[in-house]
């Protein structure tokens, strides 16, 4: 599995998914349909065929395939993995007022935040009758349980932005809502369905929540770390004022001074010019853009470790490149 | 049972089943919090204790009970029924740009659109959860697919609204969404869970599809129809410029003098003072008020036919006196 050293882990993930992917991709086609409301298909199509990664249904079905799963329940519920995270972005972009996403216009700016807010819950409805095909009611309660988490970590988000009482705990609860719940339903329902023990399903889980926590962190180190090569634009989060983990450390750590300064740009939301910049320098004064990658590599060390309970694959070695992958933009 | 005339049919069936109902407000007042984020209780206790009639929930109780069902699923299924019904609304009241719902100001007005679209998400994931501790399969694919329904009515309602190409069929496509999927899935589960034979399930289907489609379309009548007694704003559809049923109807039966007129003030939006007067009359014209006053009648008729398959039970009784007062309002 190694003879292609250049190609990145997702790619080769892909590629050794590819068959079940491709029944994954047709059945999204077909469930997105809409029999009586043509603008169904026509948003979804439009954030759907924009190409993300796929990177949680293929979660989904690596777990089950590492775990020697042999009937096709995981590609349905790698199908309601992709609906739910389309659900979510449709209503994150109206929330958020977002005008660009993966590169093209959101769909909120293309037709109406209407369309994204109904569409988005068709989206979720569908997910939940996908999941309700497998027959299996453990699946379910962990699918369901992870967009309640999802819900309660945006509105959380929410009234936690701008809020400089916000605590490294409170971003933990966050990620875990905004990334990390799907990254483990992904993963751990792949487990469930394989019928692989409890500890091996409890790894499962802990490798998809560590890897989706790492991923939100690295995303939100990015904001400040980035360059135009790693695709993020630096400073969106500060211009947003959203907190996110190197300012919250910094935060804790600053004088007065900075306090006031985080007060006005954060809270107040009054930005001149010159202030990213002068963010970023108190960021490494403290040296809290090392310290959020030092808590990005121990997520990712916990997620590696995760995988030592699961049995010995080719899928699995991909996992564990993968997950060194999600902190090499920044190691 | 019938020893207060006086009563209307919802009150009694709400004394009938009050220690069932008790039952499910406390528990949607225990499943509504969230151990994280308090914008959720707060906004959902503004719209739950605002007091709607809880019909719903109490379809699925009632339901149940007639059927003799002795277990507890039922209280958790009603709960799942108004949440359900609940996260409707706050997505609603976000896609109409609402400001008052139940006689107080929508919660997208008094917090905003964000908690609404998001505490709206994570009820229907509270949903899910609910009714996936029930254990049963056949009861969750009723409820999912009813959750698509609605949100598939709600898409087809936005992108038909204010085009006069809308037909009947349209039309009942949409009320079956926006109302009618709730309520016969609502009845139907209730039947699911006691275990009665495919005929009265059916049965059961048929009374909550009947009763949602009659309690929608005299909704629309009573736009055109209401006085202030019957609680509703007359024109306020024809400003926001909604096609019901009279509209259709009309349209259809309308000159070419009269299709320009809705095609100004529905189409175009472009109403002037008097036009309301000049719709009135023109289905006043054609007779479509009282049209689909029959109509409605019709769907009321099915209902009641519906529950004769059922066991005969105090219940049923006030199930069928429930009927006849959905469309009173108009007889």
């Amino acid at each position: 599995m190694l003879d292609k050293p250049d190609q990145k882990p997702h790619d080769r993930l892909a590629e050794a998914l590819s068959g079940d992917m491709a029944e994954v991709n047709a059945l999204i086609r077909t469930r997105m349909a809409s029999e009586h409301a043509p603008r169904i298909p026509e948003v979804t199509a439009h954030l759907v065929e924009a190409g993300g990664k796929r990177l949680r249904p293929m979660l989904t079905l690596a777990a089950a395939r590492m775990c020697g799963y042999e009937g096709d329940n995981h590609v349905k519920l790698a199908a309601t993995v992709e609906f739910i995270h389309t659900a979510t972005l449709l209503h994150d972009d109206v929330v958020d007022e977002s005008e660009k996403r993966r590169g093209r216009p959101t769909a909120n700016l293309l037709w109406d935040n209407k369309s994204s807010v109904l569409v988005g819950d068709y989206l979720f409805a569908r997910s939940f009758q996908l999941m309700t095909e497998t027959n299996n009611i453990r699946v379910l309660r962990i699918l369901s349980d992870a967009a309640a988490t999802i819900a309660e970590g945006e509105v959380l988000q929410m009234t936690a932005a701008q809020d400089l009482r916000t605590t490294e705990a409170i971003y933990l609860q966050v990620v875990r809502g905004k990334t990390a719940a799907l990254f483990s339903a992904a993963t751990e329902v792949g487990g469930v369905i394989a019928e692989m023990d409890e500890a091996q399903v409890k790894a499962l889980f802990d490798y998809g929540d560590a890897l989706g926590i790492a991923f939100q962190i690295v995303d939100d180190l990015l904001d400040y770390w980035g360059s135009d090569a790693t695709g993020k634009n630096v400073g969106d989060d500060f211009r947003e004022r959203k907190l996110t983990l190197p300012v919250i450390k910094a935060v804790a750590l600053g004088d007065d001074e900075e306090r006031a300064f985080w007060k006005r740009t954060i809270e107040k939301g009054r930005q001149e010019d010159g202030d990213l910049e002068h963010a970023i320098a108190l960021l490494n004064k403290h040296g809290t853009l090392e310290a959020t990658r030092a808590e990005a590599n121990e997520w990712i060390a916990k997620a590696r470790a995760a995988l030592a309970h699961l049995p010995a694959h080719p899928i699995r070695d991909m996992l564990d490149d993968l997950a060194d992958y999600v902190v090499a933009r920044v190691n």
